[in-house]
């Protein structure tokens, strides 16, 4: 038996630091099934090659053959390109990995003046302005744009559910739900009011009694993460309103580049760094490769290996704490000395 | 000749700060028309009352009588209220107050750990999902939500000239457009497409051509506003963002409380500062009116005022300087207490 990752490396950094999933799992030994690599394409680069951003062979492929995967990232094109759309929206669509789930925590140091941040933004994945409805018409004063953001029941309960399960296995099991309903009090209302009353299901059956409800519209959750970024355990949110919140979250531990995530739906996981494709230090060797690391152990988490996870984010700890970090977290070293840290670290526990 | 100053305290600490716009306005003494005051209705307790959150005689009157208007804060109610609205938003949409000015600069003070922040937020304040086209219909999974989002190379352009006038009169003249066009590549395209075309207009003439144009996403541009709140000038929004991107720029300077706004048309301006009604406080005495103050400031300026703005900000900094601030910035003082001291050094300016 064996474990198939597929590997998603993408442009840019995500090149650079995909390679750090291969040597992680690796390391693992025993403690996990024997990892196969599978390489495939997808991102700016594939589509100047092969003309589509996400070839239908990685869709398939990653159906069919992979038990999981690691998402490396992919360039925005800074002009309009016809044709070309972003595949990891595509991918979270088509694979229907409904929740983005992306813990930020900041790790302990000798710094008394950091702030301490432990919290998960969880984040709708497949709807919201995502869907990528739009329009162009002509009007009586030139040109107009239409967006449509969706909101169903149906995606926003499947949210909620993971939200809830996850501030369940938390110690202080509280949620925040986030909206804007004070202005979108029909697409946000239905996000709110289906969210709060999860617990009151029938299915339900008294499992989330124990998790306090809490909510914060967007612009002042915003505020308050960097005020007061402790009061916060589990946030749900609505695609876009996640997608600013965990960027914002993660300026507070220091850098994106130790941000991990997965996107998880009920049959597969991938998963990916936050950072983007980091066109300004692209083959300078100097990629933060944590994010990606960590973003394997919670994928291995979300598979049920508890375990080796718990090894990995220890050694990205030890790593971080005896200052083998890249440029961006303040350190000398190289995507690969860090690496190599950190499966010393793996290997020797 | 008077100045016709519409006051629309609404609710919560709106009402306790919203009478400083009338001790500051009078410290003034000549510098500005003898000001006349009209006291108006808004908000949730006057929807409780009369059974509308924005009568029409408020509308009326701002029309007709005023020259200008201070707006304090109004409730959300936290349950979902049947007819309900917003009234700020509708009346920056009755009034076509089309741009929301949200400066956010950092006090210098002894600490040298503070950050220097010296910005704008320049808010498109009438369309994106704020036009409110919500509709919600029974699918085959439940129930399904939908918004328009609306951006228009009307509103863009005007939005965006605004931001480049603003620019020019600043020592370094940079733009920052926010825009999300990775994935809103119709909305956002047109949003971004239609404010960087701007200096290539006719009616610009070269005009511009000492602005340097920038732009960010705006999940990355929140994360670069905690990391490197320097590299930012007058960065210019889509509605939403905006909202988000002020309240995250006010979370840098210490308070909410000290943030001011103006809402912006072209023949009506009213001021706005940026926090809520904060009910937590409500009643209390120490609700901060730094940010009334400054609106009242930014209305002054923007009417054409400069001489008595600068007297009201250099108070401000004043007091600031020399402690006099509430609770929420780490003093001890009421708000009368620091009214008091900023009308003082008005007075002696
Ligand atoms: C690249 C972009 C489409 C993407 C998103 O908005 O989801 C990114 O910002 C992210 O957070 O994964
Ligand atoms: C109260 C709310 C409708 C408003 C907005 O979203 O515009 C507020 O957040 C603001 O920034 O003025």
């Amino acid at each position: 038996q064996s474990l198939k990752v597929g590997l998603i490396p993408g442009d840019g950094i995500g090149k650079e630091v995909v390679p750090a999933t291969r040597e992680v799992l690796k390391a693992l030994g025993k403690d996990i099934p024997k990892p196969e690599f599978i390489e495939l394409a997808a991102g700016f680069e594939t589509f100047q090659r092969v003309g589509v951003a996400l070839p239908a062979e990685t869709v398939q492929a990653l159906r069919e053959e992979c038990d999981c995967a690691i998402f490396g990232a992919v360039s925005s094109p800074t002009k309009k390109v016809v044709g070309y759309s972003s595949p990891i929206v595509q991918l979270r669509k088509e694979l229907d990995l409904y929740a983005n789930i992306r813990p930020v925590v900041s790790v302990a140091t000798n710094d008394s003046a950091a702030r301490k941040v432990d919290l998960i933004v969880v984040r709708e994945n497949t709807e919201c302005l995502y869907v990528k409805d739009e329009n162009l018409m002509i009007g009586e004063r030139g040109r107009e744009a239409r967006a449509t953001r969706l909101i169903t029941e149906y995606a926003s309960k499947r949210i909620g559910k993971m939200a809830f399960e996850l501030a369940l296995g938390r110690p202080r099991r509280q949620l925040t739900i986030i909206h804007k309903s004070n202005v979108l009090s029909v697409t946000d209302g239905l996000f709110r009011e289906t969210i709060r009353s999860i617990p009151q299901l029938p299915e339900s059956a008294g499992r989330y009694d124990g998790v306090r409800i809490e909510e914060q519209i967007v612009d002042s959750a915003v505020y308050k993460l960097f005020r007061e970024p402790e009061i916060y355990d589990v946030l749900v949110a609505p695609n876009l309103y996640g997608d600013i919140l965990s960027d914002a979250a993660a300026a507070l531990v220091g850098s994106l580049g130790l941000v991990p995530s997965v996107n998880a739906g009920d049959s597969f996981v991938m998963g990916e760094p936050v950072h983007g494709s980091a066109p300004d230090i692209e083959g300078k060797g100097i990629a933060n490769p944590l994010a990606t690391i960590r973003s394997t152990a919670l994928m291995l988490r979300h598979l049920g290996y508890e375990r080796p996870a718990v090894r990995i984010d220890n050694a990205v700890t030890q790593a971080i704490r005896s200052g083998f970090v890249t440029p961006d977290c303040g350190g000398k070293y190289s995507t690969q000395d860090v690496l190599g840290k950190v499966v010393d670290f793996i290997e020797s526990s």
